[in-house]
């Protein structure tokens, strides 16, 4: 059944191995941006209402919740993810107001901290940002604990945490649970109802392929919403938008994490993204991420020895990509993207490579490391080309 | 000169007196649309630097900047205008720790409102929002006032602040100012910095035709940029983003404001929106806005007596659209958009017509008055169908 090739606009000669960045382009998005402008076009103003624009957020979010063990209902597209993980962050410190500690490892993406940090520094001054390293995280919950806040799969080992533990754990000492589920979403099995998590948030340009700067999610479990205000208090997260109110009164639905109005052309491209995961199981593509991603690690260990792995060789620890050190990351990156095989590198050492299932075989896996052994063995990335450093990397 | 209706895909039969909503779409965002694609299918990941997509925020916001009297990097684009509006109130407080009170106006859009009150709730509990009577702002304002947050239009009345006197008044008495510019950036002469206003913000997708969701706009006064520590610290805002250093550091530029990853797809839409003012001074279109507007209003006053005018009488103390009042507003708009006519109704009671000079033409006025006095001499709206509210007005 996997990959799906014919339904993305794959280039010729490319072999690409960013979709955990960037996820390709499926085909069905350009028809689907038409169609949008067409009702743009035509229906004006009363797109919001004709073409359920408004509606857009949810349903199209519920398409994502069925990857991810969220029931109809919520979860919630909008801003970005750091925004999202922000209103995460405050409504979560609110549940545990007599706690002082916000829970994060090493291993979270920086603009996850960043946020946590903007709103300690002018929201909440009495809390604490703790990070450890990523295996101290079960023995560092205790009952200070407020919110312990992680991605679930490290952006640059791939280490996948073990969600169910850790919630568990969480909640035994009474902290709440906020998931990063930026690499996971569509990489690997998760279910936020099964593990209980208070919140989870994502973004859906990664393995969800919907295009540069689509917009985020946010999951927070029912029992919880009618006990968060929303910091972001903006009018599509009121209980009547256009009743226009002068007080604000929050939806009782996961509308409440709505802000502003939602990117109507952005939403519709991933829509139609989303659509290419209709009757595909979670359970399948992990199965074929771990089989790509066991036959490139074997690949690469047996002919590229000055590559050491930095991911997990434990696959059930493993997310869908997979990393390797090098000290000279960087330069052999860009020589190997320079040869159709595109990866990326995050600093100091790191070459990652995302394993996306729906649009990878053996034969590209395969094709990959032969590219990989090559630059190494003959030394191609030793070139002043490969190591200048662009400014987005 | 004006107005350029073949530079829009505008539908037959149809006069749209609604741009103050949502913009029409023009000619050339289908090509921009199909020319992101492209980038996204061929350049994959790549496309972030080698499309300069992580610098469009800046550089596409730059041809707003022109339109408001903002010079070249002061203004970034991103998120939705209630994000903007809270980065720049929690900024503008910031500025002035020892005073109490945010002053707005009754006549300013709830969405704004609601953030300030997200904001008091969670943030600065020590702030009050005091909400006047729009004439009563400049009376209003003390040395107790910390900002000064308006909407420069009423939304729904049209009514235009004296911007350049408030601000004055404002500073005199040692306040920040905020103006929302939704209903005037490419609707009627702005010069945030000849007024010296601190923060401007404003939204894209109404006169400047940027598409449903297109981003917000923040401009920020160039000597507060090191001074302000932003509140959502998400990782583009870093000076070195791509550095994935552990603490955040904001960037030195108007960058600061920035979040998280840019929606790519809707700025290229309005890139190519943006691409019409070329060339267009704002004072050519004041001049087409007012006497488009007079016209309107003389119309209808001629052969509506049942409308009372609700936008001032005086055009300079109005913006870009026109509102009218009757008890049964609501019913009236649904007759009009039944014929043909589509302007929107704001409760309790306006019927609001948006000027658009580069879309409209003294014969769509005089259509659009001549349908409104049919509608009303014959009592067309008298009918269940238009008196049944939809969930979105």
């Amino acid at each position: 059944m996997l990959p799906r090739k014919d339904l993305f606009n794959l280039p010729d000669r490319i072999i690409y191995l960013d979709g955990n960045s960037l996820g390709p382009k499926p085909r069905a998005v350009e028809s689907r941006l038409n169609q949008v402008q067409k009702q743009w076009q035509t229906q004006l103003i009363g797109g919001w209402n004709t073409c359920d624009w408004m509606g857009q957020p949810v349903r199209v979010a519920d398409k994502i919740g069925r990857l991810i063990g969220a029931p109809e209902g919520t979860l919630v597209l909008g801003d970005t993810l750091s925004i999202k993980v922000f209103q995460a962050l405050s409504a979560a410190l609110s549940l545990r107001p007599e706690r002082r500690v916000i829970l994060s490892d090493s291993g979270n993406f920086p603009s996850d901290l960043y946020m946590a940090e903007g709103l300690i520094a002018h929201i909440n001054p009495d809390k604490d940002l703790r990070v450890v390293a990523p295996e101290e995280i079960l023995d560092a919950i205790d009952d200070t604990i407020a919110v312990v806040m992680l991605t679930h799969v490290d952006y640059r080992t791939g280490r996948m945490h073990d969600m169910a533990a850790i919630t568990e754990k969480a909640h035994h000492s009474g902290a709440v649970v906020i998931w990063d589920l930026a690499h996971s979403a569509g990489a690997v099995c998760v279910d936020v109802m099964d593990c209980n998590a208070e919140f989870a948030v994502g973004c859906t340009y990664k393995y969800l392929n919907g295009g540069p700067g689509a917009p985020a999610f946010i999951y927070v479990r029912p029992d919880l919403l009618p006990t968060i205000y929303p910091v972001l208090s903006g009018w599509l997260g009121h209980a009547a938008p256009f009743a226009f109110e002068r007080t604000y009164r929050p939806a009782m639905s996961i509308e409440r994490m709505r802000v502003g109005t939602p990117p109507v052309l952005q939403i519709a491209a991933l829509d139609a993204a989303l659509d290419l995961w209709e009757g595909i199981n979670m359970s399948d593509i992990r199965t074929a991420s771990l089989a790509l991603s066991e036959r490139f690690i074997a690949g690469v260990e047996a002919t590229c020895p000055a590559l050491k792995l930095a991911s997990p060789r434990n696959a059930a620890e493993r997310g869908s990509h997979v990393s390797f050190a090098h000290p000279e990351g960087y330069a052999i990156m860009q020589a190997l993207i320079a040869h159709g095989v595109i990866g990326d590198f995050r600093a100091p050492d790191i070459l990652r490579f995302g394993i996306t299932p729906l649009t990878l075989d053996f034969d590209d896996i395969d094709r990959a490391a032969q590219v990989l052994a090559e630059i190494l063995s003959k030394n191609l990335w030793d070139n002043p080309t490969y190591k200048r450093k662009s400014r987005v990397t």
